[in-house]
């Protein structure tokens, strides 16, 4: 997607080897390329969250690899690239997946031959993630059009999104926002509401700026204010994405989700979730019971980090001193509030039957 | 309420007239009381939000008029008093009450008898806004012994409010909050989730202040957090606040009170509301097309005041330079979705018949 007019992925290697990816982490109040030159260096930008998002962690941890295999080709050298990276997020099921895939492809080859091939294996995982994305993105597109059919012309198709399952959160074009970047380039007139998302506000710093990057209309709202919108007819459709999907079609994603999945509901406004089929946990049916959410540290709700008006970024504290916070990361919506899943291979019911309809072969 | 060990109410007055209030927009970080000496000052107490909520603005008002009359109690005194602090929060109900309940009270007075009137008819203002929020507490307090009854004997019966309808929105006790003041009074072992209530975050800045302050237990979460704790049964019953309520018991209280209610409903929580019947609104049924929902300066969506590591109060901007914001007020929860209204005379079903039993006399 652009960033100020010019096309960019959110990683990329140059010839030598040595990766560009973009600091995540000073977004969105400053725009700033960062070079990984050695595996150190990758494996710190998947831990200190300089890239994060399921997709684009795989491809670093990929592309780490290849650079860790310039210094030392050797089995010594490929099993501690793959140590080292798999550490950085230990619960990443993308990353423990990118990695195994770069091992089974390299450790049988020759030291001489492993260079190129992890080349080439970390470009294939960086493209099929694009492949896949951009077909959630036409796949999805078809409901923002037919969206735009049911309402009076001239006006805009209103998307309500949580978090930022945008192009940031992947190598290109996103999951949940695919949609709206391949109706948008269709030319559809349409306007993202973004959730703020509290407490890490992926939303308002990630999503509204790779929106505005890209020239899409949007406007930023407290988590809270969803539900008044969909009340009042503002919202045409929601679409959200998932870290984990159920083979039943519980959706586990960012903490929130949910009580806009029930908002949805009430409203007759259609709720949908994009997702790359590797998010689909074939081993699982009921989400609520079987999905532990992560409890994280309550100084990313307690602190809150931005920029003053004088331009110094500075974290300061909200909540008073010795009033204890709770921080769950997720919820799981359940498959019953789920209008459709978006994945790759077309939209399907949130249901056992409905995957295995798109995906037979895990029947 | 107690502030460290020490009872007290939002405002009280001195043998000359002088007012003391807490600068509530200093809290959670400072706690500070400011004497409030002439009209000005007490106008400027109310626009500047020092004090806020419904009945403690309209406590203030009428404690101001007494202020301004020692000043001049003439007529032209009485209605210059009337108006400015009408001015301050034009859209306030209470506001124009308490004004017109003092100018009915004092304008056909003599001007010698007019400032020991207004002294007692300010101080009756107070008192009865104090006994109506102890009689809510009363009533609230036991739906919160019926709910310890439900629970394994021991474990806190959890009460999920949003925003701040405590002691600091009114002269004591609070509305939202008087049930479990009263409660804590009583021994019931219990414990509050409050939501941090973005964008002003009054729930993170006061509920958990005057909480931590009165020694109730209590966890700050984000808004998006309340729909994963009622599916794990985290949460017994919910009371909030509201700022309006039809005659046919929907209620329009701080935006994201909507969602809160639908996952209530859809997890088999209780969804209390506690009000002072002066919020009913008697002239209005649906307050989906009938109340207009305030839009305010989307600064408080985009940016955020709080205190640095090393003490400073700083206000910094989380949103992308350029992204629109928008930020509505407040929201409409339906009857439907509401279990009871908590009122100074009872609990009642939230539907016309429900009010009109206890209020006969708006038949």
């Amino acid at each position: 997607m652009r960033i100020d007019g010019t096309a960019y992925r959110t990683i990329w290697p140059e010839a030598d080897g040595i990766l560009t990816v973009i600091d995540q982490t000073r977004l969105p109040h400053e725009f700033a390329l960062v070079r990984l030159t050695n595996l150190n260096e990758a494996a710190h930008a998947i831990r200190a969250m300089l890239v994060r998002g399921a997709p684009l962690i795989g491809a670093t941890a990929a592309y780490g690899v290849a650079l860790a295999l310039r210094a030392d080709a050797s089995d010594a050298g490929l099993e501690r690239a793959c140590i080292t990276l798999l550490e950085t997020r230990p619960t990443a099921v993308n990353l423990r997946w990118a990695l195994e895939r770069m091992r089974a492809r390299l450790a049988p080859l020759p030291e001489s031959q492993r260079l190129a091939a992890a080349d080439a294996e970390a470009a294939s995982i960086a493209d099929e993630d694009v492949a896949i994305n951009r077909a959630i993105g036409g796949h999805g597109a078809a409901l923002i059009h037919a969206a735009a059919g049911r309402k009076a012309p001239g006006g805009p198709v209103n998307v309500l999104t949580h978090c930022n399952a945008g192009w940031l959160a992947t190598v290109d074009w996103g999951t949940a926002l695919a949609p709206v970047y391949a109706a948008f380039e269709q030319g559809i007139p349409l306007h993202v509401w973004v959730d703020e998302t509290r407490p890490r506000n992926q939303g308002a710093s990630l999503t509204a700026w790779e929106l505005k990057q890209h020239g899409v209309p949007h406007t930023v709202i407290a988590d809270n204010v969803g539900g008044h919108l969909m009340q009042h007819g503002k919202v045409d459709l929601c679409i959200v994405g998932t870290d984990r999907t159920t083979a039943a079609g519980d959706v586990c994603n960012k903490i929130g989700t949910y009580l806009k999945a029930l908002a949805a509901h009430d409203n007759g406004v259609p709720f949908y979730v994009g997702l790359p089929s590797p998010t689909i946990d074939w081993t699982i049916a009921d989400g609520l019971r079987n999905i532990p959410i992560e409890e994280r540290d309550g100084r990313e709700v307690s602190e809150l980090t931005g920029r003053t008006a004088d331009g110094r970024i500075e974290t300061v504290r909200v909540t008073p001193d010795g009033s204890p916070v709770a921080n769950y990361a997720f919820d799981v919506t359940p498959a019953r509030l789920v209008t459709g899943l978006i994945t790759e291979r077309g939209v399907c019911a949130a249901t056992r039957e409905g995957l295995l309809g798109l995906f037979p072969e895990r029947a």
